[in-house]
């Protein structure tokens, strides 16, 4: 019996969160194989690689059914031939064997589960119509953007094409029919979409991958894909916060949706999908999903994702929802963008009043506009843990007050819903609970300081009233950004050598189009809310923010590669955030973040358009770097997919992040080196600034980079030795500064000794 | 101890009824009385009326207390000047023994409490930009509709005054300052806000009348005035429901609002407020009040009604939610136009999906977009009866099928509301409970002929599912418009004979602003939740809609008589509904409706512009009526204010609808005595045609009218005799219908036999 290992799947869905999904899958002794074939090893006789694929299965002494369109066997699901070379089939152990001794072999593993990874982030990022990156770029006009992910929901206002030009004729992409979908459904901003459900098919997992249309039952593909580049909607709202109009990161961008995954998803589905992508001719891949902790090799992320930046494709993915634990960040390769999630500005509010006038505004997020006008206000201490609906019914019709002292506030909630009382204000300074979850009872959460006032109040009057208003939305709440709590931390486990995540983007309470079959928010104790826009929270909402900003910088910058991209991202990320204080983390009580959970920082649209320097990178960097690694060459030509690369040349990758990372038995000092390309105005001089991690000591070797013209490419090294440093991790900057000029070129560098 | 016995009150408001209200008022063995004055008799040494009653209370020997302002006596409450003569003060049954030998007194009587009694009907009632009354009035451009109610919210987009022109020169209201309102609050729109609450401090009805301030803190004027007269809001739903661009039936006209009551309020808050509109200037006059069955002469809507009449303001008023028993009719008077309710063809629905896909419609109003899709379907005998919430929380989670054969709709809904199922299916023919009231669980209403399809798939399934779609409007629904069951019916005690109501206008399920701190539906077990937009139900919602209606009519003949736009307006309403039957009544099982029901028919605002012939009548022609009812001097003083009018030609009254009101001790024969008055385009001759009530014989002297000009008048009379007749009640009409041309002149006959 084959056992397939499905990773754990954590899906930050509305808040609501799914956890630790773990099956076993089994066929009848055959599972989904994804091999990889050296192309250039296809004997000339066949005309195309899909007849020698098939040929290959064929040849395999098994039993060949053909399907009922007499189309091929049944045991191939996919050929593919550009996010990798090769196919995946539905094989025995025994099959495999086999197949390892035919010609042109390369790997093969088993097929990956992928598991799932919204409008005033505009605002939050400064974005806007005056200056910086959006006029720059013409707001993504004609950039296309592939999102894999669930598929979407067509008759939402957000595809709508309004101001849209005609589909650029490059595009070779198609609208497929399927369930509840045909193909006269899309249009000039939803410009593609079709499914690949074949192998979540062979997979038996159908049921949680539903894929036999590229429509969207579940809300996620709706809401990355909106949130990346939805057009212009007036009058939006979720249940009544974050009310105003809506639109995408990069709202003149193109749309094409590749359907690959319900709640879970098969690899092999999804490489099909990057495979179709890639062909279609897309400009920025966002993917809003993982397979967990996969080496590089079997990652259909990482293979598809190199075929990508191969083709100038940019590929922007999530960190993963597995914080705040140390080394669960994935997807991980260093031709990817992997963005970890942020908090916003904005809090969905509820503003209360006490009967002596006094105000102030909490958290809530109650989906409904409930009136609780001058009601009588219980201050019992018996209530304050709110552990009993029966007991604090006692107080039917009046508000109530529960702290957090006494009882974790997700379980409050439950209590005061199923109870007869009209409301209750929760105390506690818990900012984890509400970054990513509703309030299910009409109720408001204030901090213990702010709550002094109310005590006061109600312990001195007589008939102590309070007024809850809802459906308010405050900006400017702080500290934002912050690091989510959820959002998967560094170092990457499976390539510990490249800082990861790469930066941080709005993920937290994300307002985009959703499914109005999926649930939106729960409301009373057995009503389930649906809408057609919702908030959700993850590092899947912060990724579409980050493809949606690559596509702009495309837009403003055809000539840049991938990294050039990243770079750019990258080197003018801010650590600062609104309160002036560096950028907090959510889930250390807010203390300062470090870049193991922030990567470079917080994404800065507007500063990427204009980053003075850049660390360039293409293919054959990423190859020598493997190379440097050790990685295998056939581990390699699984990732690259042809023997055009080499490992003549094995080095340091042009990263514009710095991970030191030791081990007991390396030396105490590391090397890096780096080459930075000039992308201003030509002439200019910059000087290193370092600020030195804790107990190390650096040197760069130039500290003065002058650069006579633009393009021009300058080198430099780093060399970090820690032979005074007492903790695991330290971390510090090398900030390239401009003299005379304003750019400022700024790479975190973390040390990490391993014990 | 002075007694004030206080009426029943019944206010159908957003369908959640409050009945039966009774208090007794007791004030130190005083009370407020509403003093009528002969003004004619004021001595030449007081400078104004007001300095004479000052002076008249002043003259009895009481103690007079000066009011903190040192203003006046703190007895008098109110000096009238325009809709009756008079005063209202506090006083004791002595100080009015005193006062009635006074020079100049009238009559006397204890303050009266007044009662309470929205957009898709727009369209309901064919206004349309293309043609008809819309184009003809210029939307009622200029016209000012004064509303006498409990107040507005000022900050509801209906009073946006986009498109709105400078505020008539003649107007002379104010925008009065009060509690959590200033004067800046009023616009282009909202001409005028004013505050009348001395009388109900007076007769400590404070709270239930809030009235310091124009502000409305329950959002029945809010509603009615804006139902009159709003202006273009786009993007308005209550709840999902009736989603569209809200706007009232005269979009141009303008809104005065004199808040005079709460809940309940003080007939001589209403007088003031009556006094001050007529001086200020209002063209229309909108009251959804009523004070129940009290004599005209001690009636504050006939008395100050008369007086508006004879300023030529037209007065709409609600006919009170008394009904559907017999002689319950408010606001009777024949000088004011007595409006019932309606329901419209708007059902707000969702739709219920099988799970083999066939699909219904049934009413729901469930506030929320509750997600309940393709979940199980439970037909269990047990549940049938929904009356228990733990029996059918064993079907938690699913949707269960209540019928209302072993149980009343408004608790099984409580139950399913209370209990853990997901939603229900209620089979019911009952109509009435969903013309006014809402829905707190997910649940729809289907009637048995729909539920048959459903019953027969759910028990020959093995795993039956059902999806329900909340917030779906459906128009046209059938049939409509019916007379609403709470709509009050004549005749009328006080003055049965003249038929009332007058007409019918939409009064259920109206969509009008709503102020945001009052109740607007109910969800769940104990969430109450409030709207900018809400439904109300009554003969309240259908007031405004006449007044709209007489609005537009004022603003296209500005030269018509009170008495002409109400003629017109009821010899063109209709008597047929959208499926082509005679309106029915929705308290009667459907069956026809009759004019004690629905007075003349149904409103037809684009018939009404055009109406042919008119009934016309002037002051003196009432206070002959009046003469001719055997009224004593000093009743038809009181309501009259003057000597100008006399007795010498006690008459018939030339009424748009025939009352023939036989008593026991009567004649068998009854006379009436009408003249038409030509407001068409001059040469045209009518024929009468009358539909005979069964049992009587009638007879039409002439039968012919030929016309030879435009405003010429004819006389007709017409018997009626009911020798044959063997039943309480029969009903006929007369219509003059034009010989080669198109106008009908239709008026109800209504013969009554009082046993």
């Amino acid at each position: 019996m084959t056992v397939l290992k499905v990773k754990h799947l954590s899906l930050i869905f509305l808040g609501w969160i799914l956890i630790a999904l773990q099956i076993e899958l089994t066929l009848a002794d055959r599972s989904t194989y994804v091999v990889h074939m050296d192309k250039s090893a296809m004997p000339k006789a066949f005309a195309t690689h899909h007849d020698w694929y098939m040929a290959t299965i064929d040849s395999l002494d098994v039993i060949n059914v053909k399907n009922s369109h007499g189309l091929g066997s049944t045991r191939l699901i996919y050929a593919y031939d550009n996010a990798m070379h090769g196919f995946s089939a539905v094989l025995s152990l025994e099959d495999l064997q086999k197949l390892q001794k035919a010609p042109g072999f390369v790997t093969a593993y088993l097929d990956k589960i992928v598991k799932l990874h919204t409008t005033h982030t505009f605002e939050f990022l400064s974005l806007n119509n005056v200056s910086g990156l959006w006029p720059a770029s013409n707001y993504g006009k004609d950039v296309i953007i592939g999102l894999l992910d669930t598929g979407i929901w067509p008759e939402s206002k957000s595809y709508n094409d309004d101001g849209m030009t005609e589909v650029p004729r490059r595009w070779k992409g198609i609208c497929q029919a399927g369930d509840n979908f045909n193909s006269s459904m899309c249009n000039r901003k939803l410009i593609g979409a079709c499914y690949f459900n074949s192998g979540a098919k062979a997979g038996n997992l159908h049921n949680e991958s539903y894929g036999g249309s590229p429509r969207d039952i579940f809300g996620h593909g709706t809401h990355t894909s909106t949130t990346a580049a939805g057009n212009y909607v007036e009058g939006v709202s979720a249940f009544g916060y974050a009310k105003g109009t809506a639109r995408g990161v990069a709202p003149r961008a193109r749309i094409a949706m590749y359907h690959v995954a319900g709640t879970i998803g098969a690899g092999s589905d999804l490489l099909a999908g990057m495979d179709q992508a890639i062909t279609d001719g897309v400009d920025v891949i966002s993917i809003s999903m993982g397979t967990a902790w996969t080496p590089l090799y079997e990652d259909p992320m990482a293979i598809a994702g190199f075929a990508a930046m191969e083709k100038g494709v940019f590929v922007s993915v999530s960190a993963g929802n597995d914080g705040p634990y140390p080394m669960r960040v994935e997807n991980a390769s260093p031709w990817l963008l992997t963005v970890g999630a942020s908090t916003i500005d904005r809090q969905n509010s509820a503003t209360l009043t006490l009967g002596n006038g006094m105000s102030t505004t909490g958290w809530s997020e109650f989906p409904a506009n409930a009136l609780l006008e001058d009601l009588p206000l219980v201050y019992n201490k018996t209530f304050l843990a709110c552990n009993s609906s029966e007991l604090i019914s006692q107080a039917s019709g009046k508000i109530v007050i529960c702290s957090e002292k006494y009882g974790y506030i997700a379980g409050q909630i439950q209590v005061v819903t199923n109870s007869k009382v009209a409301g209750a204000i929760f105390i506690t300074n818990n900012t984890q609970y509400m970054e990513a979850r509703g309030i299910s009872c009409p109720g408001v959460v204030i901090s213990p300081d702010h709550a002094t006032e109310m005590i006061n109040y109600v312990t001195s009057t007589t008939n102590p009233t309070v007024t809850l208003k809802f459906q308010q939305d405050v900006l400017g709440a702080k500290p934002a950004p912050a690091v989510a709590h959820y959002s998967s931390r560094g170092p990457a486990q499976t390539y510990p050598t490249i800082l990861k995540p790469d930066l941080i983007a709005p993920g937290s309470k994300i307002l985009a189009a959703w499914s109005p079959i999926s649930p939106a928010a729960f409301l009373g104790s057995n009503i389930v809310l649906t809408s057609d826009y919702a908030f959700s929270s993850g590092t899947s909402m912060a990724c579409p923010h980050a493809a949606g900003v690559a596509a702009l910088l495309k837009g403003a910058h055809p000539e840049w590669s991938s990294a050039a991209i990243k770079s750019a991202m990258m080197t003018t990320a801010s650590q600062v955030g609104n309160d002036g204080s560096p950028i907090r983390d959510n889930a250390a009580n807010l203390t300062s973040a470090t870049p193991l959970d922030m990567g470079a920082g917080h994404i800065d649209p507007n500063r990427a358009l204009d980053p003075g320097l850049i660390y360039d990178a293409g293919a054959q960097d990423y190859v020598n770097h493997l190379c440097f690694l050790n990685f295998t060459r056939n581990q390699i030509l699984t990732i690259t997919r042809s023997s055009k690369y080499n490992c003549s040349n094995p080095s340091d990758l042009n990263y514009p992040s710095f991970m030191a990372f030791f081990t007991n038995t390396s030396s105490t000092t590391y090397e890096f080196h780096r080459t930075l390309t000039d992308v201003g105005d030509g002439l200019a001089t910059y000087k290193a600034n370092v600020s030195v991690p804790c107990g190390t000591s650096i040197s760069v070797t130039p500290d003065t980079l002058v650069f006579s013209e633009k393009y021009q490419k300058l080198s430099f090294n780093m060399s970090v030795d820690i032979k005074q440093m007492t903790k695991v991790m330290a971390h510090g900057s090398l900030v390239w500064e401009q003299v005379d000029g304003n750019h400022t070129v700024r790479s975190p560098i973390v040390v990490f000794r391993k014990s």
